[in-house]
């Protein structure tokens, strides 16, 4: 697939299929297209631990829940204001009852605070995935967990996970991501001077 | 270019050819590609300043530079010991002492630390301009003088830069990024155990 294709077909894919397996192949080409990214003086810092046991996934799944549910609960008046939020919350609802059953999950790890590092290694991982026909999106909410993720899955003190993305097959179909116009994000020589 | 060649091959390119012009179009292309990615609730919150001025351009080198010399000098010790280290360093001083010269700078901006929405688009930007045959380097070197550097560009208070990325034609040649091997980077079910 062209870069730019899956630049702009990535999206989050928060609806998975759970009965369709994913190869570990194909595991495999998603994380090394992560390790391939940059880091500061080439230490690559992050590590990927691929969780692909029914029962852990099921664990982090009601982790995650927790999180997910005590995080929303203060956003629900929103619903019915902005038809935009609603819809991404449902789908965010959905991806919270049933994270765990997604094929395969992946925690981003590393010691210290690396997050330059950490997220375009993130990028790559979720762009190879869209050129292999696999959802993905990153999430961040299980972190009011965090301690019991790192328990569950033998994760040393000093290591910090820094995001959990589920890969699988989408149910729903792929499409241009919804963004703003370019020239409401960039600047040019001067802040709030236009790109052109 | 297929997405994963753009992956295997985007490195670190330090040494950039000043006297040749990059289109406003290509900028824009990959700043597009940069505003693609997802983000926390699709609030985009990444600001993509984009420095062509050449006075503006110069006296974020002066900046740069400085921060490198004192990141640096505690560092010079190592460069006789590993081979590798002393390469990069080599390319990192180049870089310190002509960043002004690169035909672009983009500095990338944000209220708060939205950590992950910044740099799955940085990584988008840098694989873009790779497919079109441009260089850029991320680097944060900048931050020992941030407060000059949003001075000069007229940036809010209440925004943080996350990264400095130089863009240009590449004066070395293209190849494959120099990795680890995906197996020692990923794990399976649990920390530490082998992903096969």
């Amino acid at each position: 697939m062209d870069v730019f294709e899956a630049i702009r077909t990535t999206r989050a894919m928060r609806r998975l299929d759970p009965s369709r397996e994913v190869s570990d192949e194909d595991i495999r080409t998603i994380v090394e297209a992560a390790t391939k990214a940059g880091s500061a003086g080439n230490r690559q810092p992050a590590r990927w631990l691929v969780v692909r046991d029914a029962a852990k996934r099921r664990q982090l799944g009601e982790l995650y829940r927790e999180c997910v549910e005590s995080l929303l609960r203060e956003d629900q008046h929103r619903t019915k204001t902005d038809p935009a939020i609603a819809r991404r919350l449902k789908s965010t609802w959905h991806l919270a009852r049933h994270l765990g059953e997604a094929p395969v999950l992946i925690l981003v790890c590393a010691p210290g605070q690396p997050y330059a590092s950490i997220f375009v290694g993130v990028q790559n991982l979720m762009l190879a995935a869209r050129a292999l026909g696999l959802g993905t999106t990153l999430t961040t909410s299980h972190l009011c967990n965090e301690q019991k993720v790192k328990a569950l899955l033998g994760i040393p003190d000093d290591v910090n996970t820094f995001g959990l993305i589920p890969v699988g097959y989408p149910l729903g179909r792929w499409g241009d991501a919804p963004r703003r116009p370019v020239e409401e994000l960039a600047y040019r020589d001067e802040w709030g001077r236009e790109l052109r």
